[in-house]
This record gives structure tokens, C-alpha cells and sequence, in this order.
């Protein structure tokens, strides 16, 4: 009985808050900023990708990031330490993030000053694939120590992003990983999804992300508004 | 108004769940039987660790595994081919196991006929940690790979178990990961928490493991029923 109350409340949430990111969106369309949403297990290089990001793209573009954290400022901290504007989201229990908690840090950040905005979601392989944050984008990362089973496990989040980064190649040797299965895993989920490896440690293929991140914001800005 | 509404749903089902969780521990102290709830991040070891134990113990015990995850059979293929029971819960969406899936797990299995069940939850270090599945004992993994920053962000789940397990340990030199940090974090939200250093791979540190599971089903089977 219960379950089927948390069902329906939850669905109740799930359609407002798929509203309020269509919402979100106009509103990013209107001040010309794009916004990324950036997911992954907890320690796959999240904070790590943000920072490389921000150091390869400062001089082109305005960037802000929301961090999401349950708890703790660590990311924030080493995020404004790279001299972008930050604001961190503390989402107590809350395993994920949605349109209304994004909707408060874009009031704190500022879009209308900003080309792009990254957003740090919280370390989760689960509750996040269900929001629509309403970022133009979703970007997830699979770090190679995670594993080449988990687009078996975590399907949801293989299907909603946009890009998949494979991330901590440096490792490569250490770990069981084939990048051909986890191609082939993904892509019955998700044919369109782009795929890139790279090292956040060494630099290793940061290129074709920058690139492809640099490709979005720029299609974006050309859309009819 | 949603949220509101969700929230007194949710700690509806988390008191109901915390009911059924203390019926389950009654119901498996009538059988003789320890139950083990291992948490972790995707990717962390835990079937690799399930799997390390069934060979080191199955002499010693009668194990049956439940296994959860949101999609696919693989893990619980794996753990029948170490010939133990095993019962595979397709949690759907669902981001943990509470007691009531348990419960359907444990019929399933026959924890009349065994000494030892390990739950291999959900890879996620949020949701499961909010939820008293019924086990006598909660383990987690942390491996290597994930960095020595996680008690900052998720202190929840390290406050809710009674081990904790460094995986990976082989994978050292390739990260930046501190065992004393970690150690130190751990400690400020858990004192008594017991810490291991293992890696599945190698096999190192096993011994460790399986000589404080070993004591803690000893210890429940001493105890006054």
C-alpha cells in the first residue's frame, strides 16, 4: 500500500519537475548559456573532468559549476580554487539532483553572466538517470576500475546521456576492461551516445572531450531562439 | 508541497521497513542463521569479495546469497557457479533493498537451511544506507580507485556499518589514496567501526575478512536466543 503512494507521489514530482527543466531551459535559451549535466558513480573523476574542463575552456568561455554534494565543500573548494564562479548544493539525504534544486543554484550562479554551466550531480549510478535537470546535455562518466559489466547493471543512466567518457585509461592495465564490450553494451541501449576515453590523471584524450563539449555549446548558441 | 508530501511518505515506509527488519532478525535468529548486508559503489568488489568468501568459508558454512540489482542475471551466474544458493532480485528502479524485498528473498532462498546469507545490495553508497535490510551486520567496500575523500561526501552510509573494506589495495601505486586519511575520517563518524585492507585480486588480505565474518557468526550463534 505504502509503495504504491510512494509511486504515485513520486510520479506526481517526476512530471512537475520535468516541467520546471523545460522551464529551466528557456530560461538558459534566453541568457545564451549552455548547461552540462555531469554524472557518475561516486569516484569516477567527476571533480577531476570539471577541473581539466575549465582549464582547457576558461579562456574561450564563462563557466560556472554547481557542485551537489550531500555533504562536505571539498569539490567547491578545489573548483573556485581554478578561479570560476561556484556554488555548491547541499542535498542532505537527497541521492540526486532535480530541476528545483538546480533552479536555486542557477539563482545563486548567475546564468546570464555565464556561457556555460557544468553541474556536478551527486555520485550515484541510479537516482539521477530518473531527473531531467534541465541541462541541454547529459554527460556520464564509467572510470575503468568500475568495471565493463555496468551497462548490464545501471541501464537507466547508459540511455539518458549523451556522451559516455571512459575515464582512468592510465589503468587499463591494472584492471579486467574492454572498451569494445562496453561499446557494444551501450550502444544496444543507446546507438546515438558518443563515446570518449580519457585520462583526467595524465590528459590523455581531454581533446575529444573539450571538443565535443565545445561543438554542444557552440550548435547550441546557433539555434534559432 | 510534493516534497513535503514525499517525505512523510518515506519515513512512513522507513518505519514500517524498520519493523520488518527487526521481525527478519527474530526470524533468523529461530534458524540459527547470520545475515550479511555488503553496500558499495558500483564497481567496488562486492561480487568479487562474495564470490572470495564463498571459497574460503563454504566448507565451514552453509552460504546462500541474495543478490539485487536494477537489471541483469550476471552477478548471481557468478555466484552459482561457486555452487552456493543464490536468488537474484531484480529491484527494477529501485535504488536499495529494504526489508521487505529481503523478506521475498529469504523465502526464496530457505535460510532454515543455512548458516551464513550475504545480501550483495544495490551499488549505490546513498539510498541503501537509509534502510535496516534485517541483517545482523552491514560491511561496506571502498576501493582504491574511488579516493580517500568518500567519508566527506557520503558519511552516511560509513556511519551505518560495522566494517569497512579497502578493495583494490593491489591497484595502490596507481592512485592517490591514503589508508591513515581515510582511517581518520571513518573514525570522527564511526569509532568502532572494524577497517580491512583486501584486494580480491590478489587475494591479499582475505584472511583478515573472513576470520572477522567467521567470529561474527560464531559470536550470533552464541548468543541467548
Amino acid at each position: 500500500m505504502d509503495e504504491i503512494r510512494l509511486i504515485e507521489v513520486k510520479e506526481g514530482i517526476l512530471s512537475e519537475s520535468q516541467a520546471m527543466a523545460n522551464r529551466l531551459r528557456e530560461r538558459l535559451r534566453s541568457t545564451g548559456t549552455f548547461m552540462l549535466n555531469l554524472m557518475s558513480s561516486p569516484g569516477s573523476g567527476k571533480t577531476s573532468l570539471v577541473l581539466r574542463t575549465i582549464d582547457a575552456l576558461k579562456s574561450e568561455f564563462r563557466i560556472g559549476v554547481i557542485e551537489a554534494d550531500i555533504a562536505s565543500t571539498v569539490d567547491s573548494e578545489k573548483v573556485a580554487a581554478h578561479g570560476v564562479k561556484v556554488v555548491q548544493l547541499r542535498t542532505g539525504g537527497f541521492c540526486h539532483l532535480d530541476a528545483a534544486m538546480v533552479s536555486e543554484g542557477l539563482d545563486a550562479i548567475g546564468p546570464q553572466d555565464l556561457d556555460l554551466v557544468i553541474i556536478e550531480n551527486v555520485g550515484n549510478l541510479v537516482c539521477p538517470a530518473e531527473f531531467d535537470t534541465g541541462a541541454n546535455r547529459n554527460a556520464m562518466i564509467l572510470s575503468i576500475p568500475e568495471g565493463d559489466d555496468k551497462p548490464l547493471k545501471y541501464p537507466l543512466m547508459f540511455s539518458v546521456c549523451h556522451v559516455l567518457v571512459l575515464n582512468k585509461i592510465d589503468a587499463m592495465g591494472v584492471f579486467d576492461f574492454d572498451v569494445r564490450t562496453v561499446e557494444q553494451r551501450v550502444r544496444v541501449l543507446n546507438p546515438s551516445i558518443r563515446i570518449l576515453t580519457t585520462s583526467c590523471k595524465t590528459g590523455e584524450g581531454m581533446d575529444n572531450w573539450t571538443n565535443w563539449l565545445r561543438d554542444e555549446v557552440e550548435i547550441s548558441r546557433r539555434k534559432p531562439g
